[in-house]
């Protein structure tokens, strides 16, 4: 079997194609970064490109709020926020797993310095609001973790000792199987499960006499019942390939990302440019625009197209109906955040929380802790952050009624919340203007019948950004795009001046 | 159920003793973090302390390996390290447990910077030499993680799909626990494990085409008869209380807790002081030490010997039996560390490692990733963090063949070990003079029959360190043990000017 670490082609490199795009120009939809990096790359081999950019910012979802941040959704008022210097929240991606190695690539060629995210946290609560005999109290995660995993591996031990299973496996190795069980699970030497220290102590061991005392785990039934083995609530996210440590943010937002690439490209953006309508005509491609001066036409030798397909399909095109129906059909989630920003970072002085999640069965469904400025005074977490119908619900509320009900709903939690609220702000993706949607969510039927018009170009336009990938929703989807793009245009427009092969990596 | 989180006197505060030492002379034996909290929490109320440390560095077992570090093992040489500037590793203490309220308070008091140290990461390695199927191969901890879950969860699910459980839960309930297997496990709708992403892909997923390729997952004998679930090996550190996210350590290097104690307390420290003799005396103690100019006798009205029981078993004392024989025979661990430095961190670069432990089932038995300048240059990284037979072993070595042997086992998991090696440096802390030994180890017995002789005054003498807590090996046994002999010491000797309950925190 091949280690998974060293595959051939593992590390990420720089882009290196060779060949000269001779001034050629790229018309590019979108100051996101999938059509930043599309750009930066095609400037490094010799084209011309121009960014069209709606918004007065770049880095489209990738969006750090902090003091004097706007956003606005559909047609209503721009909303500014109003937190402190220094402090922010992410209102779009977050997170960097660990092996998204073009993501990490692109953070060390920008200089973009990184830290841990701390994804994983043993010391946040489950939450079940009005369900159970659990309800609305405040459990640790290290305590369900531990109580499940005991109550688990004790029924299976128990099954083993009984025989009542076919391992397929002899003696020796099952004799194997049931010490880890007894480890895995910290049962006693009789392998039942009776609690361990691994769920915390009611009260701490420390000097002298104080050996410590551990609680009585949940009873499975109150597990059970109080709905925390839901599926919808039941927390395995940890074990997801993209969410397992380690993980990283780029340090004081994750906007810099996006602000690095901006530096780099500032001369081919346009912002507050919004494409009204994008047309292939015989000699390449043609868009009109609107910025503050009026319409625009603007014509390119090619076009990449970056547009969150929501906001695409209100546009003015001419593709052809395969791809019309992949923009106007591919269905995108609905989700929102709201960053609350308060006096005292009650969570981390108050109950010892630094970083991770806490998971709810209400309309929250998760409040982040930071990963930044740890033990200092003030700091914004992440009142919730949601999706679909609670994402919905919580999105067709004014900004004040959010706050409200994150207050309320949080403060069941962190009863803190009254006391040191400050200020919030709040984003509802599928609501704000330019985006119109979280990320593109494809069923294996959405793969199969929308997603391949994507993959190609419609005569001289191409197609960029998460949703022409299989990392939908992270970063990591918009530099695979737009690596992908420029490599088959670069191919199809300086074909005969290639040195070496073109290959994009995966 | 009382939550957790809030426990009664959970946040750790100053320490607020009140009344006046009035100068009373409290000799203290060791510099380490027992008995510099002890006197910098003395010194508050007026006392007067002396603390001997015979090293001509404060901070005993804390103590992070840098350019020009010294140690010195028995009567061998002393070491001199030979990292470049800005590298380090910690040879002791090297992780903070968020929930170690006393640590995290100390360094908030002292003004030390912590940042996360990364104890969790799925994609760090198991690697079994030369056993079994699976033998020298790099196999990622999410893969084994994911496989066992997957196993396990699968048996367990068939044995309950086939009514052979009695779970004592009704029907309802019990279906649940079966969406929650498959939900923890990653099985398929049969309830089936058949790999999943959660173990990581073959070909990762990218732009257009590529879906990605998850492999076969290990064969369940395969994983065991690699004894990869061999009690010593299977690796449930990351259960442990004190080893779950989210864990700390001091920005650059864990000897900035102690350095910042050694500035408070600067005036009342001895260092090259070594003590030969301790004895109560009618007027309260006497000690007689060793330092460059020759031997002093010094007296005190108090004492608190903070030496580890190893070294103390060695000086001349005249205390009780009961103490005596808990001070002889108390055991302590073997363990040792060596830090290797690296041209280039390749477990960054090319394996995409940052931070956590790879586990191995030979001498090296652990290697942890720095968690601190990821994606920096060079790097160092603990070659080995071994214990017991291993660590005797190992320390019985010479420095140059703990390298070699470093080099030649850790070449096995990183073949860049002998193309990117610097310099290292290693240090057995049971040969280590003035240590002797990593920490106290008490098994219920030694608990029963050795501990309590310990905990309260022989005559004059009290008694503190991670040796006489349930916090063995922590710093949090330090100053817990620190702030419990301050208490009955003031509770003693400044009784009557006591005014408010002297409390000690738990």
């Amino acid at each position: 079997m091949m280690a998974l670490g060293l595959l051939p082609g593992a590390p990420a490199h720089a882009f290196n194609l060779s060949g000269d795009g001779k001034g050629k120009h790229v018309l590019i939809l979108g100051g996101g970064l999938a059509g930043m990096t599309a750009a930066y790359e095609l400037n490094k081999l010799g084209y011309r490109t121009t960014i069209l950019e709606a918004r007065t910012r770049a880095g489209g979802r990738v969006f750090s709020v902090r003091k004097g941040s706007t956003n606005q959704e559909g047609d209503g008022p721009v909303q500014t926020a109003n937190f402190d210097n220094g402090l922010y929240y992410n209102a779009g991606p977050s997170r960097i797993p660990h092996h998204h190695q073009l993501t990490m690539h692109y953070c060390k060629e920008l200089g973009v310095p990184l830290e841990v995210y701390n994804n994983v946290n043993e010391g946040t609560y489950y939450f079940s609001e009005g369900k159970g005999p659990l309800s609305n109290k405040k459990v640790r995660a290290r305590e369900i973790h531990n109580d499940m995993r005991g109550y688990m591996t004790e029924l299976l031990a128990k099954a083993l000792d009984q025989d009542k299973l076919d391992l397929a496996l002899n003696k020796e190795d099952a004799a194997k199987v049931l010490e880890y069980l007894r480890a895995e699970g910290g049962l006693d030497i009789d392998k039942l499960y009776k609690a361990s220290a691994r769920r915390g102590y009611l009260e701490a061991p420390g000097a002298g006499e104080k050996s410590g005392k551990v609680g009585d785990p949940h009873k499975l039934a109150d597990i059970i019942q109080s709905g925390l083995l839901d599926p919808d609530f039941y927390n395995v996210a940890e074990y997801t390939y993209e969410l397992q440590m380690t993980m990283f943010q780029a340090v004081g937002g994750m906007d810099n990302i996006a602000k690095a690439l901006e530096k780099k490209v500032a001369g081919s953006l346009k912002l507050g440019a919004e494409v009204k309508t994008v047309q292939n005509i015989p000699a390449g491609v043609k868009v009109i625009y609107k910025d503050k001066q009026g319409e625009h036409e603007l014509t390119g030798d090619i076009c990449i197209c970056t547009l969150p397909l929501p906001v695409l399909s209100n546009i003015d095109h001419n593709f052809a109906s395969d791809v019309s129906r992949a923009i106007d059909f591919v269905p995108y989630i609905q989700t929102g955040k709201i960053g609350l920003q308060f006096k005292r970072r009650f969570w981390e002085e108050d109950e010892q929380i630094y970083g991770g999640i806490t998971h709810t069965n209400n309309e929250l469904t998760q409040i982040f802790y930071p990963s930044y400025d740890y033990l200092s005074k003030k700091g914004i977490l992440l009142g919730y952050y949601n999706f679909n119908e609670k994402a919905k619900m919580v999105g067709d509320m004014s900004m004040a009624d959010r706050e409200k009900l994150a207050l309320e709903k949080g403060s069941l939690i962190h009863p803190q919340y009254k006391q040191e609220f400050e200020t919030s702000f709040s984003v509802s993706w599928h609501k704000t203007k330019y985006n119109m949607g979280g990320w593109a969510v494809y069923n294996s039927d959405a793969r199969k019948t929308l997603y391949p018009a994507l993959l190609k170009p419609d005569q001289n336009v191409y197609f960029a950004g998460e949703h022409t990938t299989y990392l939908t929703a992270w970063m990591a989807g918009a530099f695979e795009s737009a690596r992908s793009v420029v490599a088959s245009i670069h191919s199809r427009l300086a074909e005969q001046r290639v040195q070496y092969p073109v290959t994009s990596k995966g």
